[in-house]
């Protein structure tokens, strides 16, 4: 885990032009050093499968189990350094890109954290809300950037230059960030720009609220679980978690 | 649904030149084609409605249930194509206006969508509460931009004019949105300013947390009803919910 | 209210030059018309005072009676008209804070709004959390204010000129609002701009989640008096609300 | 306290010009008389430490007392004023550090407030679930900040300049603070702000429902604990709160 957390600062630190060029040969080096260590780890994983049942086959029964999704962030993790030694042909801007997927090494954290696993959970247990919530803020940043659009393309045609160009107002109009980089200027524009800013307190706090409402009931069924009849002094039950007879 | 996500898509891709000026033609033949289907479905959605005993009578009945929101919204989904080729007199803002009503068909999606059911309900249960807190935060709204006016309006008077003109500053501070297009630099101008963000950090946020108790108010709700003593097997009951004898 | 609530209007409408100038014989006449009818309501309760015995004595007795919150704030409401009147000598600047003060007829609202009751009572019960929430954050506004200007005023002297004048950057960190006229420049400035925000949220969302879990538990009270002991079938009482024997 | 409050308060005002200089002889006796009150404070309090079994031996023991956290506090709100004249060579940046440090004294306020336990103990309560929120934040902002770096750095080379550059513009993006001095100007740029942006809302906001969430938990317990059942006079008990048998 240190290792994977040294990694991510490094590659954060190499695109800090004054830390990275004093010590460039140091980053390459412990470069090298974490994707051998990767390697290592990854080539035992693989080899080591086959002993499981599930992957049984010297080759077909590996292939199986590299193509396991934590498997393939592993692969992703260690894949650039090789592709940017081999490929000499390639351009700066993709390997640029390369070294952007060694940050995939930060998933590879997952594997180890047992708690996310409540979050992941909760997020299974109120899908179908989420997906309402989530459609209905995409329905209102397309009506609000769109009303918006047609109303002040007309005094500011450079900025509200699209409804697509429109919805990056929205965007932060109901997040409300509010960069400043696009406000309106009229009086019927700002008047929609208050509603939505409204609105999108109200509406884009909802998955936040699903979220929290979720946690908040997974630690009262714990204490539910805890409860107890006053009569015969056993526990009162909810149906579905533990079923009585 | 499928169809209407389409339209709408069409619809923010005309507004992009870049898009839409080499394919205008594809646009056009896919705006025609759709209202067809509209037209099709609306018609025979009118056509059938006598067979219903509610709505007999062969022009009365079907003006009548044409009368219903949902029909409203089907027709004016549709009508801006009919319009825009028969009015040759309508100058060009008109005919944008027009275009925009055509994203109505997504409120079509509405006819589809069940589970939105729920957040009505919770809206209809919290209507009360609901127009309690939006009166405050309007109250908070006149009051916060009043003060504001009369205090910067002498160092700013371009940017605080009137009052109506400063409450886009007082839903910008509100709403936390905050573009930076307007904004108090005398001090006491600057204290109101910060009284109001805090202030509208918690009014504001009311409504949604209303809003998040109400879906939570309901899933437990659910819960409670699956509550059981394992011992007597009788529900630990909610008294109006299912009375026990 | 109708008339209190065209009032504000009026005030409001009063500040835009477009809508003032052309109709402000209107306006004054409006003005007159509803200062006449708050007299009038103003002098019948003082009038009418004497009638309960709370209030017995020609003049001690009103004037008592005139003393109460509401009454001041109905006094209050009237008398900037009759001032301006009277006094020739008064400045411009002067007036227009007069002008300001007809506002105080929208808390004449209060008095007919029962609902807000609720909003009071949750106020009062929640007040002790309310007032250390206050505090904290207060302490945490102290606090950062403070950091950022021994770290930024070198950078921007102009800017982050004083504590105090750092503080408008502070409540805009900690609201989020971020209207984007101050903003740290270096490195150890945005680290602690970037902490303070984060804070931020957690600290100044926290009255209002404490509303909002007084909203949640009034609610809750209401549902956990019709709750039954599934044994004796009666009610599940909360000890302090109503006492049974 | 009340001292503590007007020291903080005169450390702020020290930073405004207009009001330090006129009275910068008064601001000079305050702060002697300060220091000598929680001078003598201190004295007594390492001088009686001794009275208490725990720390017997007349220097060993006081050393010991004198090293816990509220004590060294205590030293820090008065070092820097001995410091600061017997030490002439120093230059006036550090001076000024000093002078921040004397806010330290703000802290000694946590000495007399019990309320503040209840913040502490729901803090201790969640933390894990706090631990795996920030942790799970610090992904987000570590990942949208790459990859908003490897997507902007091209067309913004002066803004966007390093990963670590970019994270000022992440932490404004997802607290929802948006300053405006740092947005993306290209297509995809803006699309990754707007999924940060809507990411932030609902992850930055867990921290706090969760400490929400604590909060009305503890508010519960409370009730619950009062919980009877009126026929049989027995709790209805939570298990682990109060045993039944």
């Amino acid at each position: 885990m240190l290792l994977i957390i040294a990694n991510v600062t490094a590659v954060i630190a190499t695109t800090v032009d004054t830390i990275y060029e004093p010590y460039a040969r140091l980053f390459r080096a412990f470069e090298i050093f974490s994707v051998a260590v990767f390697t290592i780890e990854y080539a035992a994983r693989v080899w080591s499968a086959v002993e499981a049942d599930k992957y049984s086959g010297a080759i077909v029964g590996r292939l199986r189990f590299a193509s396991r999704p934590l498997l393939i962030v592993d692969l992703l993790a260690i894949a650039p350094f090789y592709i940017a030694i081999t490929g000499i042909g390639f351009d700066l801007r993709f390997l640029r890109a390369l070294r952007l997927i060694r940050l995939f090494r930060l998933l590879k954290l997952a594997r180890y954290s047992t708690a996310m696993r409540t979050f992941g959970w909760v997020l299974e247990d109120r899908k179908e809300k989420l997906v309402i919530a989530v459609f209905a803020n995409g329905l209102l940043l397309v009506v609000a950037s769109s009303v918006m659009y047609f109303i002040e393309s007309g005094a500011q045609p450079e900025e509200f230059s699209s409804i697509p160009a429109t919805m990056w107002w929205g965007v932060a109009a109901l997040t409300t960030v509010g960069y400043g980089d696009m406000y309106p200027v009229t009086m019927p524009g700002q008047f929609i720009g208050a509603i939505t800013a409204i609105l999108g307190i109200g509406m884009f706090a909802l998955p936040a609220s699903i979220l929290a409402a979720g946690f908040m009931e997974a630690a009262e069924n714990e204490l539910d679980e805890r409860k107890q009849c006053p009569h015969c002094g056993e526990p009162v039950t909810v149906e579905g978690l533990d079923d009585v007879e």
